[in-house]
């Protein structure tokens, strides 16, 4: 798949629009349409979702309340990649593709915080196992089996399993693997089509490494950015401080599982992170289930972000984070499913687990997250962890078009009682009949677009016996 | 739809096969394939599910371990609605339909041992509230404005969405309604062609109510029993004292919340079912979240039935039931979806909750439910609590024919690496490529067989515009 280069110019559609951003006081700049630019793939035409009855912008200042909630004929104009306006009676730009919208909910595409997309290769693996006896039986002892070649097959139907559930950005976690292999994995996302963070990490002396695979296979990606990814902690205490360092050098955020089993606390993980400079905004700490209540208010002092997997989490027996106490010392949080949960990315039940493991905790139905607390999470609340809440998160005009159209028409879904609350109560990923990234249309009316899956998934059990042959 | 009248004879097929039931120890009869009978509806065919890569037959005599776990190129015969035979080259009997499970898995029909499907009409509703919350402005707000006309749209669309998602028998326990509500009711789960207990309860005074609707009602069909439901409780001991002598009278268990919600305990519901005599093995006792110590032993003591409905004690704030202590106590237990969680009815996210919610509490991978125990609840579990194990759980030879064939050719499935587990921790409703009840396909290649959805969705749109304009 061949991106072609993105201007990231505001576009703010006229057309005789009434855009809801006026209305509600933003300021909005008409201008005349310029002409639909020629595309080289028919998915990013300009694109009007049309007379939707619910779209949540998770912008405030569009609609109403914390999710930006706009109701009944509500049209979405996508063009050259961007959202380019949200309001009423938008028309129809010449030769704009129209998805009709009516009895449809609109939001924006799910931010997967955490993953390890390689790992749909130990899917239902060790199950009898928590996170180390996890780690020790299934996770290391089948990386090390997996070849170039198949890795890419494991995280392209992955990544398009992720897709299909509405992740149009993926954080995936990637374990110290050898640059050719990396082309491999970077190659299989970007083909998926969704956008991506890679977090890389590689021992100290290896580091070299992050920078050539940044260069040379995520830098030339419209849709991709890097982190660098650590262990932390006081035994590889040099390591972390070269590649803190690094990424400083490289101006990219660092990524680290932080107290997710109980056990880790031994590794004195965040008292490693602050001693090398790196406990701040630019740290993202995933599980981060075993924090002590000093370490809490400490993360929320310092604004380190926070990735929240209640799912691998419960296949893991690793406990319940404190979300809540994180939430209290307002820390930024989104969800992430990792991989341990081996693991589909349906973001539908990974909301509902994360309100009701919470709920069942505390027998409190008022507990965070409420249901428009982890729509939020899921979406602008992950964009924000990773600081590219300027971009995507929210149907904000002028961001990325990473937009979800919403089926409810569906046994599981239907009838309307309170739609919100549905999403995340009823959902189920065959409800998303459009998925789009950066204004490409990937999944269309139920099905990925330009996707052979019988051969995706093929090629992935290929691959699953070759590992299993080694 | 009308069924035919069934005889319970027991069918073993010979027809050349080799019965793995036969090679496991158990005595297997050879005779001639009978003609196919004649059928009045052709999805009641014989049919031969060919070749199937992983059975688990949850009858460990006929194959390895608890869940009697057969691979490679398993057949499964089904004929005039019975299991005739596991085994493998079967053979096809004339006139027999032929399923290709190569590469497909095959396990019983699910029992989804708690539900109320009427609550598909407040899906999503009063999502901020815990039990008592949502029962004052949901439930009891919503239940008394349900037309009769509505009740069976309703009631419909929710048990076919059960359907989809391989539940072949409910236990629906539904509020008092009137009789002629009552036979709409019936109707919509009899239509939906999936086996079903109606538990119903009426004050002590209208209790005639119940053996008329059971007589008018669900006597007449072969895939429907009864049940008395009750409000246990010493507030109301007198009518509970008349629903239970009533039960004993027609030869129904009973059905009641327990200790769901903390503040349960003041009605002392425990004390007034021991005061009745209900306190027994025809006692399903629906939630169980807040039982002591001692009245777990209690509950072993009696052989006391369970119905563990995590997704729905998550999303209700109402706790975690102490499902590792009741079975330590070897007290039987099933999984629910209940109708607080409201919603749709997935079983393999339920399966993945109880698993995990445990294990999150816990701490402990090992904890119960493990991942083969809670397949065994979904199933033989859930049909042991209702006293239906001699004919549905699973595929034993002569008992009714509801199984399922799931297909793991899927992005949020693929590849294999443990199917078992993936069963529990990937599986999605659309990976049911088939669902038969009483040898009825009613699931055929993904789609329900005979039902117009976009009808059915369209038909409970409108029971809720009446809902919403009452």
């Amino acid at each position: 798949m061949n991106f072609p280069k993105i201007t990231r110019r505001r576009v703010l559609a006229g057309l005789g629009s009434v855009p809801l951003a006026a209305a509600a006081g933003t300021p909005v700049r008409h201008r005349p349409a310029p002409p639909a630019p020629p595309e080289p793939d028919g998915t990013r035409r300009t694109t009007l979702i049309r007379g939707a009855d619910l779209v949540l912008t998770m912008d405030p200042a569009l609609g109403d309340g914390t999710l930006g909630t706009l109701e009944d004929g509500v049209d979405v104009l996508l063009r050259e990649g961007t959202i380019a306006a949200v309001g009423r009676r938008l028309g129809v730009p010449p030769g704009a593709r129209v998805i009709d919208a009516r009895g449809k909910l609109v939001l924006p595409g799910f931010v997967d915080l955490h993953n390890h997309l390689w790992q749909s290769s130990i899917r239902g693996g060790c199950a009898d196992q928590d996170l180390n006896g996890w780690l020790s039986a299934c996770n290391r002892a089948v990386l090390p089996k997996i070849h170039p070649a198949d890795m890419y097959r494991f995280v392209h139907l992955a990544a398009l399993d992720a897709l299909q559930a509405g992740v149009t950005t993926v954080v995936d976690w990637v374990h110290a693997i050898p640059y050719d292999t990396s082309g491999r994995y970077v190659r299989a996302l970007d083909d998926a089509g969704l956008r991506f963070v890679y977090a890389m990490t590689q021992s100290g002396a290896d580091r070299h490494l992050i920078r050539e695979v940044k260069k040379d296979f995520i830098d030339p990606l419209p849709l991709a950015s890097a982190q660098v990814s650590v262990h932390a902690g006081m035994s590889d205490i040099k390591d972390l401080r070269q590649l803190h360092d690094l990424s400083r050098e490289l101006d990219l955020m660092i990524n680290s599982h932080v107290l997710e089993h109980r056990d880790d606390r031994k590794d004195e993980q965040i008292r490693a992170l602050r001693e090398v400079g790196a406990f701040g905004p630019r740290l993202l700490m995933n599980h981060a289930v075993h924090l002590t209540d000093d370490e809490i208010a400490l993360t929320g002092d310092h604004d380190v972000r926070v990735a929240h997997c209640p799912l691998s989490n419960m296949r893991l027996a690793s406990g319940i984070m404190p979300l809540p106490a994180l939430h209290h010392r307002r820390v930024r949080a989104g969800l992430g499913h990792d991989g341990g949960t081996n693991d589909t990315s349906d973001m539908f039940a990974l909301m509902k687990a994360a309100v009701g493991l919470q709920r069942a905790r505390h027998e409190d139905a008022g507990i965070h997250p409420t249901i428009p607390a982890v729509l939020r999470m899921a979406t602008l609340g992950g964009a924000e962890c990773i600081g590219m809440a300027d971009r995507v998160g929210s149907l904000t005009p002028g961001k990325r078009a990473d937009v979800l159209v919403l089926d409810p028409g569906t046994l599981n879904f239907a009838p309307r009682y309170d739609w919100t609350s549905q999403i995340v109560l009823n959902g189920q990923p065959p409800n998303l009949s459009h998925v789009f990234v950066d204004g490409w249309l990937r999944k269309d009316r139920g099905e990925l677009t330009g996707v052979d899956t019988a051969r995706v998934v093929h090629e992935a059990e290929r691959a699953a016996a070759h590992v299993r042959a080694a």
